[in-house]
């Protein structure tokens, strides 16, 4: 009996052509016919469009996530009653790009010597610039992109510490601490960066008190997920403390408002959710491993947990 | 019978602190009165101001220069009856600091994205950016810098190819190509990172013939010495090529000058020297090894042959 596949992605005749293009056994690509929500035993989805289709899903056994952030598919009341894979392991080459990127561009000064060349004036930064080699990065998570980040920073010298929920120790880690020292790790660090999925457990976890405990040159990304963070905790933060850096990727709703003041930091960096985008040549290349064992009846890859969230 | 050693730098009270902290055996600081120039047998010092004082040095018999770059002291007439020592190995970090702060500033669009927040806009560029992995760096020169950066490519994903003159391989490239080969190696490259050191053979090597064969879309960054390049050439190819783009640290005329057209061009980066100073905690390091070696009669690290430059 043949599979039926159904997209649902912004950029879905991508999707199609690379998948067509592969000649999986067995799968017939259905269009976006409304009837095919009932049809379609398989969904390659991006979790926002699936979720609020799904009650219609009929025939859903699998839905393979084109993100790595499934959070939109785990309301209390949600359907769990299929297989949910979603992508791991190509996030963080693209994750370190953004946080390297911007973390040099700050510890550099590509601001002042960008304001210097305008005025056509010679002069190094007094006093220069410090490395990132000894500075210590405190990751929120330990995960495969927090595992990619660690290795770019110790590749640059820095001290890596990572927080994650079991305290268990992790590769390319040089200290490992969980989550009720929290605010103890964050004292310590130059660089901060969330990168926890969104849970009851990690929900407005840097919140006003532990965003009080920074350094006076903290720099914080956050590239999680937006509703870790208490932003407006954040905005008074910022204005206080005019020395710390906020880049941000993520927020708890996207768009950000445009009302928010935090727009209008100087010392923040507010980027749309792109720190790390899918690239639709390695999803299909993952959601075709993962058919492959489907059709094997082998366990999947990367299958998320209803209960733990992740 | 005891040493004594010369501070030439433009931080000597630092350099002095350093040093007298250390307790070098043998070893008399002396101070910058002219007299001592005559009486110093070693000295530590940065080459251009070392250069016109040398025909006073009667009793010179060592110099550690305080840089990497050591070719104000190369003149053809210049004198070589001493024992001429140069750093190695510190720069390379600093200078993968620049090299990819600036490089993945304009691959991940930072310029896009600040003037979108200025807008208070929230839109992903289009296309969306490409990441690293798989761009071919060329790499003009393969020492310790030029090794160290090409690490770093490689952990980004990167294509490594690097150009000296022997063609003997080099650990961390994946390929490595002669002189005679430039302008097909550079027609390939999407990131050019020239290291050159100064010497007859490579100035002026990025001409304007060269230069004509980059790609259309092609990142180039002189940080090893600036007569390795055609300023003049490289702004009109830069206006002709509005999507290229070029980061300069180095420079013949060093500050450039005010009127130089350079400065305006909105696809180049100006910066004054600075993409890897020396830090003089480092350097002493360096000089403080040299200089047991030196008392134990053991051949100095980093020496340079006069005849070659470097």
């Amino acid at each position: 009996m043949g599979h039926k596949l159904l997209l649902l992605t912004k950029v879905n005749q991508q999707y199609h052509d690379l998948i067509e293009a592969l000649e999986l056994p067995n799968l017939v690509l259905l269009n976006d016919d409304p009837k095919h929500l009932i049809e379609a035993d398989i969904w390659l989805a991006e979790p926002k469009l699936a979720a609020p289709l799904l009650p219609h899903a009929k025939n859903l056994k699998w839905l393979q996530s084109s993100f790595a952030g499934i959070d939109a598919l785990m309301s209390p009341r949600g359907r769990k009653d299929y297989l949910l894979t979603n992508i791991k392991g190509i996030f963080g080459p693209l994750m370190s790009e953004y946080v390297f990127g911007y973390l040099l561009a700050h510890i550099r000064s590509h601001d002042f010597y960008r304001l210097q060349q305008r005025q056509k004036h010679w002069q190094v930064e007094s006093p220069p610039y410090s490395s990132l080699q000894n500075m210590r990065l405190l990751l929120l998570g330990t995960g495969s992109i927090a595992q990619y980040l660690a290795k770019t920073a110790q590749h640059f010298g820095m001290h890596v510490t990572g927080i994650n929920s079991s305290g268990n120790t992790v590769d390319s880690f040089d200290a490992i601490e969980t989550m009720p020292t929290l605010g103890e790790a964050l004292t310590k660090a130059d660089v901060v960066v969330n990168l926890l999925p969104s849970t009851p457990a990690t929900r407005n976890i840097l919140n006003a008190d532990m965003l009080a405990t920074l350094k006076p040159d903290a720099i914080l990304f956050n590239v999680g997920r937006g509703d870790a963070l208490d932003l407006d905790a954040l905005n008074n933060q910022l204005i206080a403390n005019p020395s710390q850096q906020a880049i941000l990727d993520v927020f708890t709703q996207e768009p950000l408002l445009n009302s928010h003041p935090i727009w209008e930091r100087e010392n923040t960096i507010i980027t749309p959710h792109m720190s790390a985008l899918s690239q639709p040549e390695q999803i299909v290349t993952q959601f075709s491993q993962n058919y492959h064992r489907y059709l094997a009846g082998k366990p999947l890859a990367n299958v998320i947990d209803f209960n733990k969230g992740y």
